[in-house]
């Protein structure tokens, strides 16, 4: 019985990584969809989110269902409550992956970004992905190392964003208030990716070692 | 023994309340802050966040406790990891209301809200402390009425928004686009108070009533 126990957590961490392999692809369409506003894109993001909310729910239930079958003992509880919120972390990085989509959506068939800021959205976009991709890669392979970079690579995220901030407020701002309004607010779903990634990291880290990094490069959400 | 595990659940509950009218007072100083520009009062958010922060993370360490330290039943299992969301939530919601203060704090001694949108942004407060302490009212009175207002007032907060973008993106726009960008964020940290407002009323209802209500009125956050 405790075998067959420890092969259902097995699959829900299995389960976990390819959800996580799910959101990062939403995340690189959305930004496809923005940065070169193709709408076909924006709309496979919009629709696909369903079915990352599906798996939300689905991973929760078997979570709630361990929990309830046969009492975990502390290390295991440990883990289903971890992963828990590892799920809840995806399931709204989908989510900002679609309001990425709905904004290039709405701009269609302008592009919601001033060429000003292609740059800086495409260095966030592919930050993001990479801390999406490295919170998997460390739970299928148990692997803590690139875990531990993941702060790095938000504070790369804050000083991107940054640097959009002092374009916006520059006198030198030629495009609408409205494309700087867009901007913001995309800029802000980009920096809040990292921000789940970085939990992710550090609830994975905790589940594969048992111990969370502390500090305050290691905020929750 | 079941006993003792009922009034530790009890007091979970009971602290819960406590930790909603934290963050809604937290709510109610960001905005003073933000409209009146009081940056004594922007300080003291800021600075009382750590203490909210602590709340969250003394009682999510309880819910654990309770957790591992007997197998719940299945009823009580439930209410403990709605409580864990729950708990999330304040703690999300406290940080948006820091986030709110920070952004009184940069633009003093100036106002940060234009005078044009302080009217919008009086009500969006007014709103989402109303929506926060239905949330604790309904967990620490156990009268569902109110709670089913949630998705109302948060609609509210919705059209109140578009309200906001109608005015920023309006040719009579005559503030700054830094300006504007600040309260393009602020209006989503309003946003996504009301939004975790109804995550925590349709999670309360389940703690109360051991069902959830559905559909699309009733998103998790």
């Amino acid at each position: 019985m405790r075998e067959y126990y420890h092969s259902e957590l097995d699959e829900v961490v299995n389960q976990l990584v390819t959800m996580s392999d799910s959101v990062q692809v939403a995340v690189r369409d959305a930004t496809t969809a923005l940065l070169d506003a193709n709408l076909a894109a924006a709309e496979h993001v919009i629709s696909g989110d369903v079915r990352i909310d599906a798996m939300h729910d689905q991973l929760e239930t078997r979570c709630f269902t361990l929990l309830a079958r046969q009492a975990p003992v502390a290390g295991e509880l440990r883990i289903i409550v971890a992963a828990m919120q590892v799920i809840a972390d995806l399931g709204r990085t989908g989510d900002l992956a679609a309001h990425i989509a709905e904004t290039a959506r709405r701009r269609y068939p302008e592009k919601a970004v001033p060429d000003v800021l292609v740059a800086t959205f495409h260095r966030m976009s592919v930050v993001a992905e990479a801390m999406i991709s490295k919170a998997g890669r460390t739970l299928a392979e148990r692997d803590l190392e690139e875990a531990h970079t993941l702060p790095e690579d938000d504070e790369e995220m804050d000083n991107l964003r940054n640097e959009q901030f002092r374009m916006l407020a520059s006198p030198n701002w030629k495009d609408s208030v409205e494309a700087a309004v867009d901007a913001a607010l995309l800029g802000r779903y980009y920096e809040r990716i990292a921000d789940h990634a970085v939990a992710m990291g550090r609830r994975i880290i905790y589940i594969i070692t048992g111990n969370s990094p502390e500090g305050e490069d290691w905020p929750t959400t």
